[in-house]
């Protein structure tokens, strides 16, 4: 007879407005057959590992969202990015004990389409939780959104916003490997003195103590902005639109700043986009993933010789997810956050 | 000994603010010497007959511009597009009585250096007005935004702003040509008949008249906009953004509406440039010139054929020229707004 196991989930409560809140979500203590039911051949059961907590989720938890992401539902777990280990797979691709990444939920087993797995772990020599980050969907969207989207040349000018976070610390740390000048803007001088110090920015400022970004990026960039790696929207776009170069390029990462306003910011600058004959673009991570194995070969190694740094704030135990996950919106996080639901 | 002649000019009197006004700019009348002075193999004496009134000019009349496309000063004639006819020339590529166009400046006769010339006039079967618009700059405009910028396919949406201008009425005929379903604004009652009954659009409004541009669009677009060509930022532009496709592409070739602003106005809907994996794009034209043979290969059997309505409004004299440049920002023109300084 199949077992029966505890299966603690993270429950969103309601739809959110405004910043995401403790009260935005539940820990409830529920029960799984640890058992794909017959007939379910197209469903994988997994044992959650690792799960990624990233700005785009805030999106998915708005009502009616536009965003064509998919949406997440109250009352049901949350739904994200996580690695996990196959309990149970009727696809001849994965095994039992398999080791997986890709959409999961946020709960302790998951029965989910085998679709949802993305890709399988091959690799084991570096940490699992890095396929929450580095070597999961953000390292991918650093990587597809610098150099696929950016189009970067060597000595070109690249400034990152939310240059710590899961996706900032590795663009900034491809735009140096690439030969390019890079600045980074981040929320605490915990952070800026990361970039500086761990990650290799030639030059990070603070931006919550700057009083004028316009001021600032004129600084650090008297020749101006090449490729602008936008994380963030708002008042950083708003005075990098003032300091782009002819034929500059904004990948649009994401814009996290705006997510929790129930009136986004008003942006000014957007003529300069004519001005200086910008090229700003929107993209999505999922777009790219044919081109992981190449990605994966440009990046292990770097792993694996020390080349490329790589920072994590990891919170213990799936109760402490909805933190985890609020603390994105208000930069509590240093680097990638992720949440330890099991080690193994 | 060598004939002066009088030169009437239009002078910027000084940098503008706000919406441009008769008094920002001054009718004098000066004196030339219709000659080429000794040493000056590089200038080529210009007699101008048809001067274009464009919108980005009021970009070139404020004080310390950003944008990189040179400026008026205040003392001086305005610059800008015109069709001339050679007086004097040492080049060889251009000789006496050759029509042209190019950059010239607002007065009768002009001394300027001769790379000023973008194009010798080969075909005079058609109104020589036309290499102001359809077959000059705004025409190449049309063709590069459209076509390079927008890469449309057959059957998808089209929007275009400001529709029924220079640029915008060839914009939307090259759609229709090029199987798309297409959409235009415009500010007037006559202008949106135009462009149903003339331009070909498949619907037409007023935005002036619509209190909801985004319910207005949604109306038009029931499945979104693959291409939204911009000629005018701000609102519409913000309306726009929640109505793009996924993969669809802004062209932006201006934005009239903030061009007279103290503080532009802000344009809050920028994320979905994410959700929707939007690339929107500044061009110039000056970097599309090398297309300019083919484009007369698409464009003048367009005309001669019948197969293309082109719309101009003709102000006589160069005393009317202000008036008429100063029009376009109130929406005083219908079509292609040229100033006749000489019809021959």
């Amino acid at each position: 007879m199949a077992q029966v196991s505890r299966n603690k989930q993270v429950i969103l409560t309601d739809y959110v407005t405004g910043f995401p809140k403790q009260s935005d979500m539940n820990i409830v203590d529920s029960t799984i057959t640890l058992k794909i039911p017959e007939g379910s051949n197209d469903l994988v059961l997994l044992k959650n590992l690792y799960l990624s907590c990233d700005p785009y989720l805030r999106i998915l938890m708005t009502k009616d969202t536009t965003a064509e992401l998919g949406a997440l539902t109250p009352g049901s777990p949350l739904t994200g990015f996580g690695v996990s280990k196959v309990v149970e797979s009727r696809d001849p691709d994965y095994k039992k004990d398999d080791l997986v990444w890709g959409m999961t939920k946020w709960e302790e087993y998951s029965l989910i389409p085998t679709a949802q797995i993305l890709f399988k772990i091959e690799h084991t020599d570096v940490p699992l939780s890095y396929y929450t980050g580095i070597l999961g969907m953000p390292g991918m969207t650093a990587y597809a959104g610098f150099f696929e989207v950016g189009s970067p040349k060597k000595g070109e000018n690249v400034f990152v916003s939310a240059a710590s976070g899961a996706v900032g610390q590795l663009v900034g740390q491809f735009a140096k490997l690439h030969g390019c000048y890079v600045v980074g803007s981040a929320g605490t001088k915990e952070k800026v003195d990361l970039l500086k110090n761990k990650f290799g920015y030639d030059e990070a400022f603070n931006y919550k103590e700057e009083p004028d970004l316009n001021a600032v990026l004129k600084k650090y960039f008297p020749e101006g902005i090449d490729i602008y790696f936008e994380n963030v929207g708002g008042k950083t776009l708003d005075a990098v639109l003032l300091n782009m170069r002819v034929h500059g390029r904004i990948p649009v990462c994401g814009m996290i700043s705006q997510y929790n306003l129930d009136q986004p910011e008003g942006v000014t600058n957007l003529a300069h986009i004519i001005y200086k004959r910008v090229r700003v673009e929107g993209f999505a991570v999922f777009e790219y993933y044919h081109l992981y194995t190449k990605f994966l070969e440009f990046v292990l190694p770097l792993i694996r010789e020390g080349k490329i740094a790589y920072v994590e704030d990891v919170a213990e135990g799936l109760e402490n997810g909805p933190a985890a996950l609020i603390g994105l919106f208000t930069g509590q996080n240093v680097g990638k956050q992720v949440v330890v639901v099991a080690h193994d």
